[in-house]
């Protein structure tokens, strides 16, 4: 079966943006904040934002599950306070878990935090729980800048984030490390700010020892690791300057990189530097890049042809990469999955 | 011949560190500020600071011209005003013009500009005027981010610029895009923040229209553009998705990437996705990756056996790389060999 471990819900209907648009407005105009109840959305109306986008493109392209979280662009955790976002989260986590109910073959979900700059992330613990525990999601998507672009917090080897890889490790779930909206005009979202973010991630974890304090932490790296693999001569070397182990014992026994790069030759480096054990399948698909390569006359974030395409993989590599892997990575996917026979 | 388009004077006499720190302490207590002429470096300490190192790298490696820079991690325009950075480009600038004076057959420079977070770039017009003009040299670096992390600045494309790419076109040079060290703790200076500054001009100029305004304009984005040749796909989405023209059109007029990646596989990836005609050779020699790589025997910076061993390249594009594209985009540089009959 072919997993893809990167999806989000990019296509909710419009009364959810309608929603958090007024919750937004609600921040200075109490008057406008509306209650959770006021957001109705049917399970037709579920139903057919999955069927005629992420559910079609993934019979057309032989994919058969995906880890589905809250839309990354909208979190937004930069907006408002604790309060705001936890409202937020727990409605974005609910719909994902009701799509998961619906296609249950198809859809498993991974959590949104209630972030908040500046705020203990020890607060997201609820939410995570209830999220694993009652809508049976199997990780999470951690953000590392809830500032939205500007870095105000510590990097992830901090103890400040110690509460949440405590209790990633009581669950035994893996967090994907995903930002959200930049609102710094330097960084575009999609363009600049998630791979920075992702090559951010990965160096604030070689120049830490995180993985010292919990051997059996793991993190997704999503976009194909932004810029690390391409320029893992430069990592292993500042590894090496920094008088780290090899990053095969100091990095991979705990980080994963996503197929998230939507080109041919990207895929093929991905696949040639990294250990295939250490590279998980994913599209992302709808989301930052929907259109058609003109190159190819395929879409960009059909990224099963590439690994499909990479000629330095053997059938067993592809398998891991698209199933063996994610299972790995994902111990309550690979339960749930065995509980129903596959 | 082999031209290094990307070298800085990391090894200048240690006194250049000493009248920094000093200057430093003197922002907040003037009476530890020196003059500037209490810096006095010997043209034997500089000559031996480079003959014991980018010169015998250089022989050894078979370059023969390198187009040097102060040391960019040095700038540090965060620190202090206008003042403190005019005098300290000042100071660093002719320490590369006395190294280029010493061996003129082998270094050639390029300038630091005095620039300082929130301050016009237009202040810095006379240093770089003094330059090019009065030093010879033939292009300069441009810091994106003069706050030094935080991004507190307007993107590149932004009018705020506008001043300096108006000298640059009437001077003829290009600027390679080039930040300083970070003092965000979530970015490693040379782990992330480089290849950050790299991915995001590479995006903020996909955004922007900045060469519709400025035809002949020229960057270098050093260490193989960040993460944007291994995400191609992404980018070429992402700026039809913006309606941008073909990146061949819309960037590649005007932006060029070094090879300032360290390991055979990533200089294969941006040989095979970037057109050769926008490849500049360079190792930032004795810069942020220092060491042996332990899988090859050989220094993790010694690019040109990456180009040597890149297979998809022919005598003529190697050509290019080596030595034709630097001297097409930095024009006073081929004048000035052209007038020593090279």
């Amino acid at each position: 079966m072919i997993i893809d471990c990167h999806g989000h819900y990019t296509t909710a209907p419009k009364a959810l943006e309608d929603w958090r648009n007024r919750q937004i407005a609600g921040i200075r105009d109490p008057a406008q904040k509306p209650r959770a109840d006021e957001l109705r959305i049917t399970d037709d109306e579920l139903r057919e934002s999955i069927e005629a986008n992420q559910l079609r493109l993934m019979r057309e392209r032989g994919l058969d599950l995906t880890i589905f979280s809250p839309r990354a662009s909208f979190m937004a955790h930069h907006i408002g306070d604790f309060a705001v976002s936890s409202e937020w989260a727990a409605i974005c986590n609910e719909l994902c878990y009701r799509v998961s109910q619906l296609f249950p073959d198809n859809f498993i979900g991974a959590a949104m935090l209630p972030q908040s700059p500046g705020v203990d992330p020890k607060t997201c613990i609820p939410e995570l729980e209830r999220c694993i525990e009652a809508y049976g999601f199997v990780g999470l998507n951690l953000n590392p800048d809830p500032s939205g672009g500007w870095w105000k917090g510590p990097p992830l080897t901090d103890r400040h984030w110690y509460p949440i890889y405590e209790k990633m490790v009581e669950l035994d779930i893996p967090a994907m490390i995903h930002v959200s909206t930049s609102c710094n005009a330097c960084f575009h979202t999609t363009g600049a700010h998630y791979i920075n973010a992702d090559t951010t991630a990965v160096m604030q974890l070689i120049e830490g020892d995180l993985f010292r304090d919990f051997p059996t932490l793991r993190f997704v790296i999503p976009h194909g690791g932004g810029a690390a693999p391409y320029h893992w001569g430069r990592y292993r070397g500042l590894a090496q300057a920094l008088k780290k182990p090899l990053l095969r014992e100091h990095l991979l026994r705990n980080v994963f990189f996503d197929t998230c790069v939507y080109h041919q030759p990207g895929i093929d480096l991905l696949t040639n530097v990294i250990p295939v054990d250490n590279i998980l399948f994913a599209s992302e698909m709808i989301g930052a890049v929907r259109g058609i390569d003109p190159e190819t006359g395929q879409a960009f974030d059909d990224t099963r042809r590439y690994i499909d395409g990479a000629r330095s993989l053997s059938a067993e590599d592809r398998r891991k990469i698209f199933e063996g892997n994610t299972r790995r990575v994902y111990p309550r996917l690979d339960a749930a999955l065995k509980a129903k026979g596959r």
